[in-house]
């Protein structure tokens, strides 16, 4: 007999899927984007009361609106805008919070290029406010998060500047950033990682433990 | 003779302009949105180095979007959705900032009802975690603004949801908020009574002294 979900697909044992990578097969997390993984997580954080961190709404410039009768507006003419400053921010334990999302689909360098200069700005200036100030980073490929200081990102967004590598490789990565290993709720527990990041030195190697 | 402005306009001295009110003519910010004037001051903040505050975008769905050949996309269709946070947040001195900023016509009180339980909900959560949470009202046919604790708030929320009055009468804001006079620069230095707000008691009536 074969077993099917109530959406009427066909359960096939985890043990049996084939070419599966080490990571979290089991939480069926495969494909999501890293925006809706830390989304989710934002929403676990917040429904216990660990912080209020909220994706921004992506900026948009409305041009030509209709008001048909007896229905909700209509936007029939707008454009996407450049983002000024960073994806996400909030607030825990009295921290200002603010980070930048990026996925990339290399397995050894994360490319600067859709990392525009006004968010760069933005994040220092955040920096010198004191706030908390970072980017996680997913290889797509490798299902590996990476999460990275602004103050530890600095330097090699002025090489890139000064006409150097145009990106950060993978062994960058694990030498000046945290790990965050995947789990299944919250399934991104970035916050355990700023936590270990603010009481540590930045320069350290370290890997998350998984609780 | 006639002494005129660079762009034209007539000079009048403001003691000959009647019925004139307390504060500000000489600045013509007459007409100007509450958002208008926050969006100034938070630009004076950031080129100052004194704050990262921003207003968030509009919650936007998007539901078509045209790719034409050789030019920017074009969404065709979209709907604004209600927003779930508040207008306003950043990072001051370390401290996480997040205000709703809200103006009424009404000469006697403001209106409870364009405020939605979601935000009320967030910023009782910011609140929780730590975060300096407000809201900014500006009486817009008085020419006067107030910034409300979201704390001092709470007991008039609570008032309407019981069955009490759905507004806050001028009165009630004159004992418990601080008010804003404005400037020309910045224009509403809301910062200078967020630091009034946290070092004294909350409960006290205050007027900012403009400096």
């Amino acid at each position: 007999m074969t077993i099917r979900y109530p959406n009427g697909k066909k359960y096939i044992p985890i043990q049996k899927i084939g070419h599966q990578k080490k990571v979290d097969l089991s939480f069926s997390n495969r494909g999501k984007s890293l925006e809706d993984e830390l989304n989710e997580t934002n929403e676990f954080y917040l429904s216990r009361g660990i912080a209020v961190i909220h994706k921004k709404p992506v900026p948009i410039q409305v041009v030509n609106v209709n008001y048909p009768e007896r229905s909700a507006a209509v936007i029939t003419e707008a454009y996407f805008r450049t983002p000024s400053t960073t994806d996400f921010n909030g607030v825990w334990q009295g921290n200002y919070i603010d980070f930048e999302a990026k996925e990339t689909k290399s397995a050894t360098s994360f490319p600067l290029q859709n990392i525009h200069d006004h968010q760069v700005e933005h994040m220092q200036s955040v920096s010198k406010q004191g706030g908390v100030v970072f980017f996680i980073v997913k290889f797509t490929s490798l299902d590996r998060y990476f999460i990275v200081p602004y103050d530890n990102f600095e330097k090699y967004w002025e090489r890139m500047k000064k006409g150097g590598r145009k990106s950060i490789t993978l062994i960058e990565f694990e030498t000046m950033s945290l790990e965050i290993l995947p789990r299944f709720n919250p399934r991104l527990d970035y916050l355990k990682a700023v936590s270990i990041m603010t009481t540590t030195s930045n320069n350290a190697t370290e890997r998350q433990e998984d609780v």
